[in-house]
C-alpha cells in the first residue's frame, strides 16, 4: 500500500471551488501534496493547495496535461472532460470517481436508465432527444400533465429543472436532450452519502432530511439525522448502498431520494463527490465527508460515520432585492447562539439566491438545533452595501 | 463593530508553524484575509495564507514593517520582538496577546513574579541573574536540593528545564538568567485554556489532564476532561480564569498547572496562544481552540466550549534510534480504529522525540478513548527510511 504520508505522491483535484477548499483542509491534515486545476485565478482553492494550475475543466488537453502529473485524480464538480479522464485511466492514473461513473451521472437521461437497468427505484420517466418532441408525445397520449422537465445535461440547483402543468409551461425551455419525469408527491426529500474505497470497504453517513426553499429550488435546511421512522431510514440506506455498488463507485456518492406518501423510496439523483447535504458532518460527525472522501480515494480505512451530536445546516443565500458587494448582516448575533458556526465562502458579490456560505448548528438535542437554525435563518441577512 | 466578513480587513500572524497552519483553516472558514511572517520558505503556513512574508520574528524592523500592514496582529509562537509590538500598539494596531502580556510570559522569572504579585498560586522559587549564582545560594543555605532549574528565557518542550538533585547536576547548564523552583510532588499535570475577547467575554475549555513522557519531558497523552474530582476541576478553572483576568489577556491563554498530593493547584506556566493541550478540541469540542482564538482576537462572540465526546490526544514523536526521511509505520492500521484522526505536520525529517504530528481519539466513553489511545501509541511508529 502506498504510504501517502511520506512519499512524493500527488493528488489532483479538478475544480477549485468551495467543495475543493473544504477538501483541502483535510489533505493538509494528512500532509498530502495537492494540485488543483481551475479556470479562474480567483478560485477559493488558489490558496491552500501546493500547486494551482489554470485551465478549462471541459477542455481535453487541459485536463489531460494536468492529470498526467498526478497519481490520484478526483473532482469537486462533475462537469469535467470525461474523455480526458478515460485516457488518463488507460495510462495508469487512478481516477476517482471513474470516467464510467461520471459519464452516466453527467447525463440525467443516462442516469435514469442506469437506475432502471440496475433495478434501483426511481420515478417513471421518458427521454427526449429534444424538448420540442415533448409536445408530440403529449398529443399522442404518451405523456400527461403534470410532469417534471429536466435538461439531460449540466442542470443543477434549480437551473435545468421545471415543473410542467400545462403546455405553455414548455415555452422558453431550451431545445435540448431532456427527460419528462412523473411528478411524485412526496413527504420528504432525503439524502445518504455513501463512501467506498477501491478495496470495497463501504460506509454510509446517517440519512438526512432536506427542506427546500419553495421558490429557488435550493436546499434551505439539512437535518441530520432525518426525523423519519427507522424502517424508512433503513430502506433509504440500503438503496443508497446498492446504488454505490451498482456504480462500483470509489469516493463519496451522495444519493438524493424522495420518500413518497406511502413510504416508498425513489432515487432522485446522485452526486459523485462531497455534497451540500453533508456539510453538517464537519461539526456533527466523527468523520467529516471531506476527510471521508480523501480516505476513500486513497484507499485508506474509512472513518466512523456516526454523529457526535444532532446537526442542522442552513444554506446562506443572497437575499432577494440585493445585488453587489456583500454584507453579512447580524453575523455576530448568530455567532452568539449555542453551537453555531458560520462558513463564509468569500464570494465578493451577492445576488438573489446566490449560495454565499452555510451555517452549521450542532446540539445534543436535534429539536433544539432545528429551533436555533430557524432563528439563525431569521437573523442573518446576506445583503449588499 | 468591524464586519470582518466583508471588508478589507487584514489579520497578521507572527509565526508560520503548525499552530499557525491549524489557525489558518479557521480564518478560511470565516473568509478572513491573512498575512503570515516567518523566516523559512518551508513554513507549513506558506500555503493557506493570503500573503506570506519572509522575515525574522526576533528582528524589530521585520516585525514592525509586517505589523504596519495589518489591522489585528496575533502570534502562534511567543518568541517574537516585543519592542516592535509595543510600537505597533502605540500606532493603533491591535496586538493580541498584548506586548505587556508577552513581555511577562517570555521570561519565566517575570512570569513567576507576576503570579506572586497577583496572588496566584505557584511553587516557591528563587530568581538568579546567572546560573553560576546558584552554587553560592546553596552554600549559604538559601537553596536546598532537589529543585527545578529553569532558564528564564526561550525554554520549551524539555529544553531549558532540569531537575537538580545534587551540585554536579548543574554542570553543563548555560550560565543565563534562571530560576530555581521547589520540586513539588504532584498527582497530575492539568491545563485549562481560557479565551477572552476585548469586550471581556470569557470562556474556559474543560480541564485536561496531561501525561508526560518520563524521559523526553514532552506531553504523551492529553485527556479531556481530566479524570479528577469536580471540586478540583472547579479550583483549576477558577485559577485559570483569574490568571487570564490578571493579564487582561485577549485571545487564548493556556494555563498549565500541577495538582499536588493534597489537591492544591499550582500554576506551572502559561502559553498565550493555541496550545498542544487543546488539540483534541478540533474533534471533541463544539468549538475548536483555533476557532476560539480567532473569535476572541476579532472581538466576536466566543463559541461553546463543551465537549461533544470524550477526547484523547497522543503526540506523535520521532522514535528513538531513527533519524532521516520520515515514515509513519502502521498509520493505516490506526486509521481503522474507532474515532481515530491523525494530524501529520509534514516535517520531512524525523529524529528522536521530534514532534511530527498528533492523533486524536474521540469516543462517547472516555475510558474507551484512553484505551484506543494506548493502542494507537503502541501501533504507530515514526521511523526513518
Amino acid at each position: 500500500m502506498t504510504n501517502y504520508f511520506s512519499s512524493n505522491f500527488k493528488l489532483g483535484i479538478l475544480g477549485g471551488g468551495q467543495l475543493g477548499k473544504m477538501l483541502l483542509y483535510n489533505t493538509r491534515k494528512f500532509d498530502i501534496y495537492t494540485c488543483v486545476l481551475e479556470s479562474s485565478n480567483e478560485a477559493p482553492c488558489k490558496i491552500a493547495c501546493d500547486e494551482f494550475h489554470l485551465g478549462d475543466l471541459m477542455n481535453y488537453d487541459d485536463v489531460y496535461n494536468f492529470g498526467k502529473q498526478v497519481d490520484v485524480l478526483t473532482i469537486e464538480i462533475e462537469n469535467v472532460n470525461v474523455n480526458a479522464l478515460e485516457t488518463l485511466e488507460k495510462e495508469g492514473v487512478k481516477v476517482y470517481p471513474s470516467s464510467k461513473s461520471l459519464k452516466i451521472i453527467q447525463n440525467k437521461a443516462k442516469q435514469k436508465l442506469f437506475y432502471v437497468d440496475n433495478d434501483l427505484p426511481t420515478a417513471p420517466f421518458s427521454r427526449f432527444a429534444y424538448t420540442s418532441e415533448i409536445e408530440e408525445a403529449i398529443n399522442h397520449g404518451g405523456l400527461s400533465f403534470p410532469f417534471v422537465w429536466k435538461s439531460a445535461q449540466f442542470g443543477y440547483d434549480g437551473t435545468g429543472v421545471k415543473i410542467v402543468k400545462a403546455i405553455q409551461d414548455l415555452e422558453g425551455l431550451p431545445n435540448v436532450e431532456c427527460i419528462a419525469e412523473k411528478l411524485v408527491p412526496f413527504k420528504n426529500e432525503l439524502a445518504v452519502i455513501v463512501a467506498r474505497n477501491p478495496s470495497g470497504e463501504t460506509k454510509t453517513f446517517p440519512v438526512v432530511e432536506m427542506e427546500f426553499h419553495p421558490e429557488a429550488n435550493q436546499v434551505e435546511y439539512v437535518i441530520c439525522p432525518a426525523r423519519i421512522p427507522d424502517d424508512v431510514a433503513k430502506k433509504a440506506e440500503d438503496i443508497a448502498l446498492k446504488t454505490s455498488q451498482a456504480f462500483s463507485h470509489v469516493g463519496l456518492l451522495a444519493v438524493e431520494m424522495f420518500q413518497t406518501q406511502d413510504d416508498q423510496i425513489l432515487i432522485n439523483e446522485v452526486a459523485p463527490r462531497p455534497h451540500n447535504s453533508g456539510h453538517q458532518t464537519i461539526e456533527a460527525s466523527y468523520t467529516s465527508q471531506f476527510e471521508q472522501h480523501i480516505r476513500a480515494i486513497l484507499n485508506l480505512p474509512l472513518g466512523k460515520t456516526d454523529s457526535k451530536a444532532g446537526g442542522v445546516m442552513v444554506n446562506l443565500v443572497g437575499a432577494e432585492g440585493f445585488s453587489g458587494d456583500v454584507i453579512y448582516e447580524n453575523i455576530e448575533t448568530i455567532m452568539k447562539m449555542d453551537g453555531v458556526t458560520p462558513h463564509i465562502y468569500g464570494k465578493k458579490q451577492t445576488r438573489p439566491f446566490r449560495k454565499m456560505g452555510h451555517v452549521t448548528i450542532v446540539n445534543e438535542d436535534l429539536g433544539e438545533a432545528r429551533r436555533i437554525a430557524e432563528e439563525v435563518k431569521k437573523t442573518i441577512k446576506v445583503i449588499s452595501k
